[in-house]
C-alpha cells in the first residue's frame, strides 16, 4: 500500500502491529481518529500510556491491579482457602462474570508451550508452589486452564509439583457446552463427556 | 465487565470507542500492549498524536498529505485533465493500488446521507464545482462512488451541478465483479449488467 503521507503511514503501521489488526483495519481506525476531534486521540494515547506506566500486578495472585495486593486477594468475603489457577487475566474476568466463584486466583501469565519457547520458569508457577507452601490456609487448587495441548501440559506439570502437599487438586469440568448440539461436537469432547458422565443425585433419601 | 483496575478500565474503554472494536477485543489489545515493552506503547501513542496534529489535507483535492498540495496533484506525469471524485481517502488508495488510473482525484469526505444528517454542504462538493469552474484544463469528471443509495444520490447531485459546464461526466462501470458467480449475484446487479452490456469491438477492420 502506498500512503500519500508519511505521518499517516507511521500511524497505520504502528496500529497494524496490534494482534489481529491488519493494515486495512488500521487505516480505517486511524482515519476515524483523524476525523474526530484531537482531544479524542489525546485521551486514547494518554489512557494507553498511563496504563502501561502505572498498572501494577498483585504480588499474591499476579492479576492486574491498582494496588500492591489486588481487591480480590484483600477481600475478606472471598474464600482464601480455594485458589483457581488460570492462564491470564482475561480468564479471571470471565470467571468473575459468572458470579459463581468466590475463591481467589493465581494468574500464570501463559501456559507451557515448547513451540513458543515458554517453559515453566517464564510462568508464575514457582510462586504458586511457594504460595501453597507458605499459606497453610489453602485447601484446594482448581486448575482453570483451557483444554488444549498446552493447557493440559501445564495442568500436568502443576499437578506433579503439588502432589506432595496436603491439598485437593481439581480441574474445571469438561464436556458439552450449554446450548451445544451433540451432532456437531468433536469426537474427543463427546467421547470424554460420556466417559466422565455425572450421576444424577439419588432422589430417594 | 468488572475491571480489577481503573487504569486498565480507562484504557479498554478508550480503545473500545474505535469503530468495530468491542470491549473484549479492546481488552485483548490493551493486555497485549501491557505485555510488550513500554516503548511499543509509546511509539503507538506518539504516532497517533503526531498524525492527528500534523497531517494536512491537500488544498486542491482534499486527500491526506504532508504538504499543502499533495504529491498526486503536483505530479506532472498525472493527467490533470481527468478528475476522479471519491468518497474518502481509502478509495484513493484502492484506486492507486490498481495502477490503472493516471488522472487526479477529488475527495468528498463522505456521501450525502439524510439518515446521518450529512448534506452537500458538509462535503467538499462546492470546492469541486469551484475547481471545475476555475481550472479550464479539466475535461472529464469520473464519479467513483459506491453503488449504494447514498453514493447514487451524491452522484446525481453532482451531475446536476456540473451539467452546465463543458466537461464530460462519467461513472465507474457497474456489473459482475471479476471472479463473481452469476447465480449468486443479486438481481439489481445482474439486471443492470445485462441492460448496460458492452459490445465486443468489431474485429473486421
Amino acid at each position: 500500500m502506498n500512503f500519500p503521507s508519511k505521518l499517516l503511514e507511521d500511524a497505520v503501521l504502528e496500529v497494524a502491529k496490534l494482534p489481529g489488526i491488519g493494515k486495512k483495519t488500521a487505516l480505517r481506525l486511524v482515519l476515524h481518529l483523524l476525523k474526530k476531534e484531537s482531544k479524542d486521540s489525546e485521551s486514547l494515547a494518554h489512557a494507553l500510556l498511563n496504563a502501561r506506566e502505572h498498572i501494577l500486578y498483585c504480588k499474591k495472585c499476579h492479576t492486574i491491579s491498582d494496588h500492591e495486593i489486588c481487591d480480590i486477594c484483600t477481600n475478606n468475603r472471598r474464600d482464601q482457602r480455594v485458589v483457581c489457577v488460570v492462564e491470564d487475566i482475561r480468564d479471571v474476568l470471565a470467571i468473575e462474570n459468572t458470579n459463581q466463584y468466590f475463591g481467589v486466583y493465581h494468574v500464570l501469565g501463559g501456559v507451557i508451550s515448547p513451540m513458543e519457547r515458554i517453559g515453566p520458569d517464564q510462568l508464575n508457577i514457582n510462586s504458586l508452589i511457594e504460595r501453597v507452601l507458605t499459606d497453610t490456609e489453602i485447601k484446594e487448587v482448581i486448575l482453570g486452564l483451557s483444554p488444549t495441548m498446552e493447557g493440559d501440559t501445564t495442568a500436568f506439570f502443576i499437578t506433579k509439583k503439588l502432589k506432595s502437599y496436603p491439598i485437593k487438586i481439581s480441574t474445571i469440568a469438561r464436556g458439552i457446552p450449554f446450548g451445544g448440539e451433540l451432532e456437531y461436537m468433536d469426537e474427543v469432547t463427546l467421547g470424554r463427556s460420556i466417559a466422565t458422565r455425572t450421576l444424577f443425585e439419588s432422589k430417594e433419601d
